[in-house]
């Protein structure tokens, strides 16, 4: 089968590998369409960081590695004992790998594994190649009503589900997101599905700026040209933003983010961070706020993100900006993102899962 | 009347002042006893910093002030419409000022006041001095099982208590603070006081060692000899403490607090820093921790930490190691404490509010 493995940093090739075997309790999916992540393209520019160059702790595999972590798909196979699924059904797969037994995963925050990674980072395959065989608990069941290319979208907005799921939100939140990229707009969407009062967005970009507009943020503003402390402050009505979440990761964004909050406010990191940064704790001190860092996502964010499509609170369709065949991933899709990553929003590869007659025959 | 006032860096003078006078809604207190804390001396040795140069905001005073915020006394006189008080009562006053007007105000946080300050370091008299007229709101009555000099510890516990009060604390939870000072000493008694399971504290210097073992402290280790981290880690018996309480405020200690805390658990920061420091958020993405900061107190904790001396959980009185009298507070206290500090908790000054005959004919 087709697979679109990493190699190393500037090395991803599209090959012909042997399909995974189906075990006891496994699932085959037949990948449909698959999202191009911000992580893919720092594995491709500046990797190997999460891909592993010794044996992963639990895939036990090393590079080449096959890529796809956000992806959609339909069931192929289902090994011994899965019962939960069925043949041709469309589902998702929340790719987190895990060991289980570290203390992280044994106090039920295995999104932070102390040995883990991510299908499609880790070795156990990828979501870009024509089949992959992943844990039944993995796997996710799309309803009718979520098409495929939407089935794809899970995963990003399920980083976004899991970081507000951190932040005490109501109703009334007056919520600042510092960074445009796609996290920070799947979070401006995911705000806008649960009926968030002020939506605050803080970006360089200009055509970022305008998909926080179109994705319903209430203000927007530039931090090369705006106050974002003091004009955040100003349009919460209160001493500042309830909630201030960090897409960007950056000495600025650290600042802003803790110098805008309100006194009781809540700093969310989403970013993962390049380096050491200067802090002073008294930001937070001054009103007593609080710093809180999330990683990844859990099961019940995919499901809970999954329902929001479902219901129609979340219309997360004009995120995709581009669809493409798995022969241009290079050219189409990670080099577009590379030297043009502000017109994108999500490239979504097509790798033809949607298309099996029969996904039955397929084994 | 007598007041020890802070006229400017190494400028403490204990000078005759006017009274001040008790209007409506105040309460004249006679000090008895005055603890002297870590912020008198920093502005001691290197202020102004809290003391006003310029009027401030709410006291509209300047310096010379009268120091001296740590304190119980005797109620001397009663301004109009005050009736929850009567004359002789014993009681501590809880010192913050704030301005009532500010949006950290108004959302009930006015231990945040943008405007704050404190009775004995920002103006409006201070505990230093023969009487202080004070609003009847931040006025506490001691019960009658609570000696004075007992009294005066309310305050630095108060500290520990807000602090405590920031973390999800449970009975069986695993507490690692850094730095055995005055007030990781308080957060110990009033851990020890709430029947917590495990408290590990970690300090240099010898004899703050042992004043935390002697309050309760089950683990102690030494910083510059012990892998705080990974000791913690196993003492823990899960992966780290659940509450690291940073009261060092340092580079190291910063590190320390997000490298040791468990996944999901939670750094309260209690320390007030000297300048910024190298910090990569990403020690606490990768374990979900939150960093949570406080600052001072409410009347709340004062009364809870009141309410826990009474009933015999909270046993403060090994934290005075010396007691001297007002015309001693530089040599015997300021003094002392600069130049042998870690052999002290708390030296207390007698101000003479204990030996009125009668507090009612004072005025």
């Amino acid at each position: 089968m087709r697979a679109a493995r990493f190699h190393g940093k500037e090395d991803i090739r599209i090959e012909n590998v042997a399909e995974q075997k189906c075990g006891a309790g496994q699932v085959r999916v037949a990948p449909a369409y698959v999202g191009i992540c911000g992580t893919d393209l720092h594995e491709y520019l500046g990797g190997p960081t999460f891909a592993p160059i010794k044996p992963h702790p639990v895939t036990q595999e090393t590079i080449p590695i096959t890529l796809g972590h956000e992806f959609s798909g339909v069931v192929t196979e289902l090994g011994s004992g899965v019962s939960s699924f069925s043949i041709g059904q469309h589902v998702v797969v929340q790719p987190t790998i895990y060991c289980g037994t570290c203390q992280a995963c044994t106090a039920g925050v295995e999104n932070v594994c102390y040995n883990g990674g991510f299908i499609g980072l880790s070795g156990g395959g990828g979501g870009l190649s024509d089949s992959v065989v992943v844990p039944e608990g993995a796997v996710l069941r799309l309803p009718d009503n979520v098409p495929l290319d939407i089935g794809a979208l899970v995963e990003p907005l399920s980083v976004a589900w899991h970081a507000i799921s951190a932040a005490p939100l109501t109703n009334d939140s007056v919520v600042l997101i510092l960074g445009g990229g796609p996290i920070g707009l799947a979070i401006v969407q995911c705000l806008v599905s649960l009926g968030t009062e002020m939506i605050i967005v803080s970006e360089v970009s200009k055509s970022r700026q305008q998909f926080a507009r179109n994705f319903g943020a209430h203000h927007v503003l530039d931090p090369r040209t705006n106050d974002v402390v003091a004009i955040s402050k100003e349009l919460s009505g209160r001493d500042g933003p309830d909630i201030v979440f960090d897409c960007a990761g950056v000495s600025a964004s650290l600042t802003t983010a803790c110098t805008a909050v309100r006194a009781r406010g809540t700093v969310v990191n989403v970013a993962i961070w390049e380096k050491e940064v200067p802090f002073n704790p008294n930001m937070l001190v001054f009103r007593e706020a609080k710093y809180t860092a999330v990683l990844g996502y859990q099961r019940k964010d995919f499901q809970a993100v999954i329902d929001q499509i479902a219901a129609g609170n979340l219309k997360p369709s004009n995120m995709i900006t581009s669809k493409i065949q798995l022969d241009d991933l290079i050219e189409g899709g990670i080099k577009a993102l590379i030297h043009d990553k502000e017109s994108h929003v999500k490239i979504l590869v097509e790798v033809g899962g949607m298309n099996l007659a029969n996904p039955a025959a397929v084994h």
